[in-house]
Formats: C-alpha cells, structure tokens, sequence
C-alpha cells in the first residue's frame, strides 16, 4: 500500500485540485436530470457561467472535455473548403489546426515560436497577405508554454479584416481577465478541471450573435457539438440539455462557481496574480530561465527551462514519487526541457512554495545543486508583500 | 427547506441510481491523468469494460454522453453519400436517423411502431428491397418503451447482406445479454449512467475489425469521436486518451465494474430477470396494460400505460413531489401515456416494490382507484419464489 504520510500535491494545470466542497458535491445522490432538483441546479450554472465569461451570451455546455468544446467552434464554423486561420503559438494552438484539417477548412496555420506570444502586428500582416479568411483561432493561455496571449488586441485586428475570431481560453479563464463582450470575443472555449476548480467532463462555448449566424447558414455535418441544438435546450424554461448532461459534474461546477462568485471575479484574477509573481520569482531566485515570454499576466502556469546537465525526464518523477508533488513536464518538443508549476484554480500561496520547495530538492538530488530554500522564500516574499489574504474561500 | 423525511427514491432508466461506493469514489482528491494512481485505474477499466461486452475488442471511452458514442459510430462508419439503414422502434432510435442526416448518409430510416419489436424477418425483407445497405444502425432496448430487440438475429441478417451492424446498447449493456464477440456485432455503443451503475458523462464504443477497417478507409469529417484516434491512445502502454478524460467519472465507473465483476455478469442478468418479472407481474396485478411486445428479455425498464381517465402527464409529478418517487412517463407520442420504472443498473427487490407502492397511491389520488398493495404483493411474491438473495453487492 502507498505510504499514507507521503502527502499528495496536484500542481498540474489540469486536472487541477478540487476545493473539498467541490468533491463533496460529486459525492451525493444521483439526481434525474430533468427533476427539479437538478434543473435548479443547472439553471444556476448556466447563470454564473455568464458572469465569468463577462457575457450576455449563452454559455452552452457540452459532456466533454475542453478539446469537444473546441471541436464545437469548428463543426459550427468551418464547411470544408472554407479558409481559416489558426494563429498558433505551442501544443494547444496545434490543436485548432488539426479540428480545421479535420473538418476540411482551407487551414492557413501561422505557427508563433514556442515560448512567445502571438504579435497582432504580425497577425495584421498575415491577414493583409491572406485575403478571405473569415475565420481565426487562437490561444488565450498556451498551457504548453505558459504563455498569455493579448486576446483584445487579436480580436481587434481579426475585426478589422471582418473575420469572427474563435479563442481557447481552456486553461485561463477564471484565472486571467478575458471580458468576452468587453472586447467583442466572437467565441470563447473553455473547460471545468482548470480555473474553474472542477473535475474535467465539461467543454463550454460562449458564440455571440455573429457566430451563431455564421453557424446557421450552413448546418449539418456535426450534432452532438450542435450550438444550434444545444442552444434550444438551454433557452427552454425550464433549461433542458439535448443529451443526458453529467449530472454530477454540473453539481460539482455550480459549487465550484459559488466559491467564484463568493471571492469575487476580481479578487480571483488578483489571486492568480500573486501566484503567478511568486512562482516567477522562485525562479528567478534560483538562477532558472523562464520559458519565453512572461509578463504580469502570466499567471495560469509558469514553465521553468531546467538546467541543461540534468535529465529533465526525471524532474516531475522524482517530485512525484519521492516527494509527492505532481507537476507536469513539458510537452512535445519541449519534453525533458521544462517544468510547469500550475497555479490556475484551487491554488494558494502554500501550493506555490510547496512546488518550489520540491523542485529545489529535486534538482539537488539529480545533480543541478541549488541552495535549499531561496526559491520558496522569493515567493513568500511576495506573499508578505502582497499584504492580503491570499486564499480562494473554500 | 426540502422536507429531510419525503425521502427521495430515483428509479428512472438513466441517470441510474448510484451504489454508495461509487458515489464515494467520486469524493476522492483530484488525480493528475497522466499519473501512475490513475493510470492503474484507467488500464483495469478498459480490461473490465472488455468483460461486459464479452469481446476482445477495444472498448472506447470517450467523455461524452452516450449520444457522443453513438455519433462516433455514424461519425467513423457513414460518409456523406453512404447509404445506411436505421432500423427504429422508438424515440432513441430516431436519433440514429438524425445522426446519418447529420452526417449526410443516404439514410433509409425504417420505422417500427413504437412498442414493437423490430423483425428480423422484415429487416430480411427491407434489405432485399434496399440494394447496397453498408450499415445498419439499430438499438438493444428501446428505453422510450421497453422493448428489446433480439440483436442476434437481427446480426445475423445484417451480416447475410454483406452490412455492419452498430447496436444502440446504452441502457442495456449490463442488465441483458449482449455477448458482442459471439453474436458478431460490429460495434455496440454504451454509457456509463445506466446499468453500468456509474454516473453520466462517459460514452463507450467497441468497433470490430470490420468496423475499424471501414472507419481508417474514409479519414477526415471527425475528430473527438475519432476511434483511430481514441485507439491509438489507448493501445499505448500504458493507456493514454487523447483528450484529458473526466478522472472522476473514470474512478467511479471503476468501482462499478468491479461491483459487476463480483456480483458475476450471469448473475447480474439473473437480478435483472427477476427485476423486470416482478415490474411486469406487479402491473398485471393491477390490471394495467403493459406498453407493446413485452419478454422474458425486456429487462431493463417497464412501461405502463395509464388509464385513459386521469391526467397521465400528472403521475410521476404526483408520484415525485408527494412520495419522492421519481420515475420517468413517456417522451414524445407516448407523453402522458405511460409510467415507466426502471430496473436497469442499481435496483433491488425493495425498489420494485417501492415504485409500485408509490404508482398504486399515486393512480388512486389521480382517481383511478386500485387495491392498495395489490402490484406490490405480486413482485414480492417473484422474489420469494425466486428463493435466492436479490441484491447487488455495494
């Protein structure tokens, strides 16, 4: 049996923890999703999921995890032969270009190097040479490489070349501020394990009005991911689902989003905020290069180059397994070459200096000395400074 | 505040009510999908899941309603152009029929009267007439009315003209016999909600070599539901998805099998008979009529048509909001219609009684006067000539 006093630590940016109250939800009484008990609960969901997307559209959810919401924006976007472009900037970003190839699309992919942003005067240029495109897909946060991309300025530049623009905002929202109507977000993605401190099984698509014309004008070739259908059942009254929803995940959201909407949506990304500083800051302490560009906004995941000498497979096993904190390595090209230290959901400052403090004696152990403790510091540094509680309300 | 003592019984064909251990599994901490903890539980489901459905196939799991599984099978095995046949005999049946449309098949939708079975002998008859067939879609049981097709034969014919046959068994697998190997059906689509005794949210499918082989010759039009896709993930050792899976749907769903396991899959089956004889007796004793072509096989929810003198539409709202009961009526044409109780997954003796006991009350309120006690007594009197325990192990 598994040593009960090597306390576990999820510090992965997804499946991300569960606040207790969360889990607890999950462990109650199945419900008949079209009794009341259950319809009241999802109405409430279906309200406060408006409130994070800072939108009047309908937030439409599907039994999935994020990469089906995603699959939505395509199904309903894209008719084989329509050309689209997909700004990319690491893993996630490619993801949109296989849906679009997928699906048929004339797929123009524009590829930004790993580790830095998608520039919109790059963007403005790439449409300037690529007439037609009535479709753009992009990245909030690039969980992949930690990066956040500026989704305002993108969607002003795809706006001013009439295209709609689709964002992937899987990993971030909730944890960095994207106001859909604010900045005329055409659609915004996104999925329950990350910020939203639920389990994963719920993709989410938030398509304005433009979107859901578009989609309109030409049906078929998609129905599970149909906003159009899953759009009737939601404005029902009471709201219906047009396939068994999971009953126990909508449960888990709504109490999920009740902690959201207790700390309040401003309060949260100040939070994430201190968390992504801190973790920066630990790292910069312990002489270890941050992967391409960080800013202040930074602040779902923060990737770690590890030092060139030591076998970076080995850092997230070692965590794991002799210490019990579980982050993620890095992924596709980036794998043995970075560590990602999550701090997007259920995170506290404690979960920060835990990740730091493992990855400190982690790198001892494999050869790379560092002096024990001077990255955890330069994260309760910020912590002290910070001055407020730094706790989501659970 | 909701009365604590109305003491709330759910006895509807899916969602399914939970065995307590199942739903405790879904309390635990968050798991890190690419971590040994749940990698372990990942690989041990889909070995169980391949025991249910009694083949060798890989079973696919995919996050997703059963609805998303079945839209896998369409999605992978009919392009736009294919000719398919739907062989329907209820409400779940015409979504096999809209999703051929979706995906712009050559749909042949064949109607069966809700209530009936569907023929092998006509299914013979259609195919004759209809040259060039490659799929036919068709369901295990009907859960609109009951009825349970004899998929056997229906295979067999299927198979004597040269189509594949893609079995609907969501609410089915699990309660009665569908030994896919053995009979040879190319694919059965499942989800988690229903007799697997788990909570909804995950879709299952299990392609056959056939099947596979006409899904890789036809590439492109999917993505989520994509069995190369899912395949390849799962094929890996160890096993990966590649979408983050619903971890906790994946823990609980692990519980729930392994309930299976040791209750024994024959046993289960056994449970189930009784279940549904004493539904039936207990609906006899009533003198209500029994909704279409009942068997020894239809086992997994009973409907029972309402006498024609009360508000039909009322009785599960009386039923649930008076004894908290809740049952599902009818859906669509047979809105009003009919009561249908459910023993599909989690039920036991007592859950039999209880519906009856409630439907009895109910029918008399609504002013259709029955003996009280009279159905209950007839499914009692099942369980003790049964003379063996009926309980699944929790």
């Amino acid at each position: 049996m598994a040593n009960p006093y090597l306390k576990q630590y999820l510090m992965t940016a997804g499946p991300t923890p569960l606040p207790p109250a969360v889990s607890q939800a999950m462990a109650q009484p199945m419900l008949y999703h079209r009794a009341p008990a259950f319809v009241e609960v999802y109405a409430r969901v279906l309200d406060r999921l408006k409130a994070v997307f800072a939108t009047g559209n309908d937030v439409l959810v599907f039994s999935s995890s994020g990469s089906g919401a995603m699959e939505s924006a395509v199904a309903n976007l894209v008719r084989p032969g329509d050309p689209a472009l997909v700004a990319s900037c690491g893993k996630f970003g490619e993801r949109w270009a296989e849906l679009c190839d997928a699906y048929g699309g004339r797929t123009e992919h524009w590829r930004t190097e790993w580790g830095r942003k998608v520039d919109p005067g790059e963007l403005d240029r790439v449409l300037r040479e690529q007439d037609g495109i009535e479709t753009i897909f992009t990245t909030l946060c690039e969980t992949s490489t930690g990066v956040v991309n500026d989704v305002r300025a993108l969607t002003d530049v795809a706006h001013r070349h009439g295209a709609l623009i689709a964002v992937d905002a899987v990993s971030a929202l909730g944890a960095v501020p994207l106001p859909q109507d604010e900045w005329g977000v055409d659609v915004v993605v996104a999925g329950s394990q990350k910020a939203l401190m639920s389990p994963p099984g719920l993709g989410f698509a938030s398509p304005n009005d433009a979107a859901l014309e578009r989609a309109a004008a030409a049906a078929g070739g998609r129905y599970y991911f149909d906003w159009a259908r899953a759009l009737a059942g939601q404005r029902k009254d009471p709201p219906d689902s047009p396939f068994t929803p999971a009953v126990g995940l909508v449960q888990a959201l709504d109490v999920a989003l009740g902690l959201i909407a207790a700390e309040g949506l401003d309060q949260v990304f100040e939070r994430h905020r201190l968390l992504g500083r801190a973790a920066r800051e630990a790292a910069r302490a312990l002489d270890l290069e941050l992967l391409g560009e960080t800013d202040e906004n930074a602040n779902v995941v923060t990737a770690i180059r590890l030092p060139d000498e030591i076998d970076g497979a080995a850092v997230p096993r070692v965590m794991r397994d002799r210490y019990g904190v579980t982050i993620a390595g890095g992924q596709g090209r980036l794998k043995g070459k970075i560590a990602r230290i999550a701090h997007c959901g259920y995170f506290g400052a404690f979960d920060i200096v835990v990740s730091v403090a493992a990855l400190e004696m982690t790198l001892t152990e494999l050869g790379h000395e560092v002096e024990l403790g001077v990255g955890a510091a330069a994260a309760q540094r910020v912590f002290v400074e910070a001055g407020v509680p730094i706790a989501s309300p659970a």
